[in-house]
Parts: C-alpha cells; structure tokens; sequence
C-alpha cells in the first residue's frame, strides 16, 4: 500500500479546483486529514466510444486522490451500462447489446491510461454482483426510495412535467449504481456534474447496510468550445485521443471567455499560473497567445511535449497570415454527412436553403479558392470559406 | 378433465352479474363458447386472517367458471405478501413476516373450501417463480411500463397528488402480480374491483412473452353493513366464518338499500328471484322481512339450513317485542378494547368526551338496565344502550 500522503495544501486544493459540490465537505476532509487510506469509487459508462475532455474531469480528480495514495475503484458499468441512465439524456435511451459495451470497453483502457496510474487502480465489472441480485433483493432495495424522491431528480422532473416518458426501468438506475458503493466499500465517490442524485443513492444504501455513509465530490460542468454543453453530436467537443493537430486547432477555435475555465479544468497549471493567465487576458493580451499556451499544455499532457511543439508550428504555417482566421471553427463530419447539414448543424448558415442559395451565388469556396457549385456535396476534410467572412475547417470523425 | 359446459345462458349471467369491468368481454365470452378449457387465475393475498363477503365475491366468480369446467388456479402471494401492494391502502404497507404470512396461509384454505371446489383448484404459490427472478428479469420487466402509467393509476395518484409517500417498492408489485399471469399462463384474470390496473400488467407481460393477452374479468365493490367500504378495523363487515349467530345478527343491522345489493352479490338466488325481492320491498313490504330472508340464505351458504333455522329464531326470540331494535348494529371488540373507543369508531358517540358525558349522566346500560358508571369500561359482548335511541351489540372478535 502506498503511503498516504497528508499535504492540507493539496487537500485543500482537492476539495476545491474543478469541484461542484461535496457531500460532506467537512467529513471528506477529515478523513483525508485521518492518514487512512480511501477507497475512491468512480463509476464508468461506457457508452460512448471516446472521453472528451468533459467527461477527463472526474478521472484527473481520482488522479489527485491516487496522487496522495488513496485507492482509485473504477467501476465498469457493464451491467448498468444495458440498462441506460437518464442522467444526461432527455428521452429514453435505448439498451446497448452486449457486444457494444465489449466494443465501447476494448478501447476505454487504453484512453484512461492517459489520466490515470493504471497499475494502482483498481478494475471492477459491476455485472459481477448486479447480476446476482434478486427480486427479493430489489424489492428491499427500493424499499430505500420513494418515487417522490426519484422525481424530484431534475431530469426525471423535468420530462415528467414535459409529458415525455420515463420508463420504470430508469428508475431502477440510481438503485444499481448505489449498490455499486455498498458492493465496493467505497469511502468517496466522484461524480460528474450531472450524476448527483445517483451518487446520493449509495449513501442511503451504504446506510441500509449499516456501513459508513461516502462522502460524494462532483465535478464542474465544462462547456464545449462554443459555449454549447460538450456533445460529441454538436461538433463542439475535443476528446483525448483527438490527434495533435486537431486538438491543437480545436483549442484555438474556443471561445475565449471558457480559456481560463479550460486552463483551470483540463490542465495541471498551479492555481497562481492560471491566476497570471487570467491577469494576462484581464490586461487586454491578445486571447489567441493564451490559446496557444492553452493549446501546447493540452497536447502535452494528452500526447507529449514534441507533439505539442510540432502541432503549434502546423497551425502557425497554415493560418498565420492567411486570410483563415486562426480560431477557425473546427467541424466533425460524419461518414457521408452533406457539407450543408454540417454548417447548418454548426449554425455557420441558418438552413440548408440559405446554403443553397450561397452555392448558387458562388460564395461557397475551398481554401485555394475553388468554387463549390453542388449544393450537396459531401463534407470532406478541408477549410470551406462561406460568404466573406464565415469559415469552417471540416475534419472527420 | 371435465367435460367444458357451453350454456349461453349461464356464460351471459357470469359475464354480468358481480361484474364491475370485463377486458375485452367480446373476446372473453368467444373463448367460454369455444368449448376450450381455460386457465382462470385468481391470485390470493393473504394478508387478512379472515375472508369477509367483499373477498368472497371473486372467489364466488371463480366458482362459476369451475362449474362450466374451466380450471381454477389460485395463486397464494407468499411472495407479493410480503412486498405489500397498494390497491386497497392509501398508506404504505408495513411488510408482512414470514410468520405472518404462514400464519394467514394455514387458516386460508379451510375457509375458501366454503366456496371453491377445492378437489379442482390448483393451488400454486408465487414464491416459487418470483424468488428465482434476478435483477436482470426485473429490468426487462420493468421496461414494459412507464412512471405515467405507474401514476395515473388511481390510488397512486391520489397519494402522489396528496404528497403522500409511495414507495419505489409499490411500483414493483404490479410487475410481479403481472408475471404471475405469464408463470401460469392465465387466459382470464379475475380481480377485485379495485384490481384493475394490476391485473392488466398480466396482459403487458404476457404480450411481452408472445403469449395470447389474459382476460380480465373485475368484480363489483360491496359495502359494509352501513354502507362504507366494507373494512373488519370497522367493525362493518360479515366473514364467512362468523358463527351463524353473529352472521344472522349482522345481516339484520343492514342498511336497507343495501339488501338487494347483497342477494345480488352475495346470494345463490337465481336473477328472476332477485327481481322479485326488489319487487316486495319497493312494494312497501318490511325490509325486516327481507333482511330475515337474507339471513337465511347466507348462514347457508356458509354453515347449513339448519343452522340457519336456528340462527333465525335465536335472533326473533332475543329480540322480538323487545325494547332492543331487530336491526342493532354489531360492533366486534378487540380483546381490551374500552367500550367509548369502540362506540366512537363506530360513530354511534361523537367523542370520548361525549361518551363520558353520556357515563356520567347515567345514560349508558347493559340490556338488562345496568348503568355503566366507569367510562374506561372494557367493551365485553353485550348489547349497550346509549342515550334513549342508540344501541349496540358487542361481540368478540
């Protein structure tokens, strides 16, 4: 067992970066003032195939508990995971099969060896005793809970209120993955922003069991990079396997208020080097140095130094002095997606008869100038210029 | 196995009579005329010690389906006993004990022997399906319902709007009452009047499992004696086991517009017999009369013709010319119950302060002229006056 290291210092700092809420803030505090190794449980759904730099936040948080020599518990919902949340969905979600959770999961070691000590984190498939429960066992379980308690969950509220469905299934959600906590032993839990209610649910079932309750510590929401909540469907979001030169350039078409939100989220810059960051924009520096600082302390931690190095130089020789302006929107396409759609999608034109119209009039053109005279040609990877002002650097997913 | 009775006449008289609700009637009275044997669920819920005449009347349901030869299958709920279900409560359930249960069971099947025709009747018990089910068959069951449907039922709706808790626990039991259907693969369920959303779970599951839809056949609600839902807290119910005395005697403290009510539903009289009851009494004949009839026809059913010739002169000669009225109401005693409680329940005072008023004033005697002087008197098995009109015949429970 690694020694367990009590620095207030970085405790305090623990507590505090990125975090939305603790339950309870003292609690959690003394007992990793206590010098007693945590068990820190994060809970992994893998239904996305790749971890942006939204969902990287809980996981650099268990980096800071592994840092001090507590016991990172990653729960792979494999089970939970065909059962579908409802946590950040409005409508119902369909079940994965089984064989996209072995898909989603094959790849999902690999990303979070990015983030985290692999070799001192603990793996675990919560099919293995969600499986073994029984009706008798469920029955006492939600014993736990009132259905007033599951529809104050604001998602369950609001889609309640909206007239949308909400499967009895999802109700059982927050019951499987607070048994996780009771199954695990866990002291903390880490949640994303969204993931509040479920986490609270191990602390009435840990109770049930007449265990500690955990102390819970969700994670700050980080917006995509235009603002929009992060979604892999909105093109707004950076994953962290995204290779050098995307992630390079995607961090230079951020928004520049959200530039100190990422410097204090998404990097391991000292709280006083992104209070310098901060004074830098404050005092009127142009917010595209900060984006490429921001940039190189992003492809650093997620590839290397080299890297970061050599997709700066890329994105200064291709748009430093051209008429592409440096924050150039960057748009993921899918497979086949019609250059419309996506700038429509993107809101880059306002309906796919607005860019018919511009193609019509000739103001649609690739980088070198070429002119695009098919209204529905496919979005292939190149920089687009629309009208005078408008462009867009399309890449593929 | 018997031999099927196809008799229009006596399928049209079990399609109507009792009959609150038939799903889907058409479909049901086509398959009594097909000449094919069917599987007639009935699912028990032993949670009372005794059967009163408002249980007995699916069970009476029930008889006639076994007398045109289908086969009766009677699910004892060892299992959603002791869940607990929330038709007939509008507060959560405590949940019963194994000891309990056991308890409730032993006694069950001599009493409903009165009814069925036990040599027929399979009996088979939930335990045996339920307990095998795991977390995983409760999720793909819990997916065939939404929190609406769960909701818009009745009873639930009401607590939900009243901001009374419901449990997470609640919302299961209609799954399981349902999967009971596909366990014995029912073509009919029979349910209480207050049943109907629990029974058509069954036909969700069913369809679910690519099995034909169960019919659904709801009886019709019987009042107490004074005309609120029959309930033994309140004193205003006949069990089938009561001794024929006591069945007599509460059959004559009957609210008269409810005597027909009672032949109809309670009664082996034939329709046109019926008819002619309610044809004397709105003729102006004493309703002590028909009440005396009643009487007769229930203690034997219950117990046996002669019996019920006793019971019947018993009754005339304690109460014939007497200052005691032949319809005095009958309160059952709990061991140790105070005598002011129990009239109280009953609404014959309005308050244990009246009670006492009453004590104090000498207005309260036993049948012989007694006055009661101590107003904390244990309720023993006497007939009490109170005041100049009221009377009561306490009787052990």
């Amino acid at each position: 067992m690694d020694k367990i290291i009590v620095d207030e210092e970085k405790i305090d700092e623990l507590l505090n970066r990125s975090v939305e809420d603790i339950i309870v803030k003292e609690d959690l505090k003394a007992r990793l003032m206590s010098g007693k190794q945590l068990r820190i449980k994060l809970g992994i759904d893998p239904t996305g195939p790749k971890i942006h730099l939204g969902r990287a936040i809980p996981l650099r948080k268990l980096r800071e508990f592994q840092k001090l020599g507590h016991q990172a518990v990653l729960i792979v919902g494999n089970f939970t995971a065909q059962v579908g949340d409802a946590s950040d969905k409005e409508e119902k979600r369909p079940i994965l099969t089984r064989a996209e959770i072995d898909n989603n999961l094959s790849d999902y070691k690999s990303q979070i060896a990015k983030i985290l000590d692999i070799s001192k984190t603990e793996f675990v498939y919560n099919n293995d005793w969600l499986s073994k429960l029984t009706l008798n066992d469920v029955v006492e379980l939600s014993e736990c809970f009132t259905v007033q308690q599951m529809l104050a969950r604001r998602n369950f509220k609001e889609r309640y209120e909206a007239g949308k469905e909400i499967s009895l299934r999802e109700f059982l959600y927050p019951i499987m993955q607070g048994y996780d906590s009771v199954a695990v032993k866990a002291d903390v839990e880490i949640g994303g922003f969204d993931q509040l209610f479920n986490v609270k649910a191990g602390r009435e079932l840990q109770a049930h069991y007449g265990m500690a309750k955990q102390n819970i510590l969700t994670v700050k929401m980080l917006e995509g990079t235009d603002g929009r909540k992060m979604s892999t469907s909105w093109g707004n979001s950076i994953t962290i396997v995204d290779d050098p030169k995307t992630m390079f350039g995607k961090i230079m078409s951020l928004r520049d208020d959200l530039i100190i939100k990422y410097f204090t989220l998404c990097t391991d810059l000292s709280e006083d080097e992104v209070a310098e960051k901060k004074k830098r924009l404050e005092g009127g520096e142009n917010p595209r140095d900060l984006k490429l600082e921001l940039g190189l302390a992003l492809v650093t931690i997620y590839h290397n130094d080299k890297e970061a190095t050599l997709a700066k130089q890329s994105f200064i020789d291709t748009f430093q002095n051209g008429i592409i302006p440096e924050d150039v929107i960057v748009l993921e396409a899918e497979q086949g997606e019609e250059l419309g759609s996506l700038l429509v999608k993107a809101e880059i034109v306002e309906s796919k008869a607005e860019f018919k119209r511009l193609v019509e009039q000739g103001a649609v053109s690739t980088e070198d100038g070429t002119k695009i005279d098919d209204y529905k040609r496919e979005a292939l990877p190149e920089i687009y210029r629309v009208g005078k002002k408008r462009f867009a650097k399309v890449i593929k997913k």
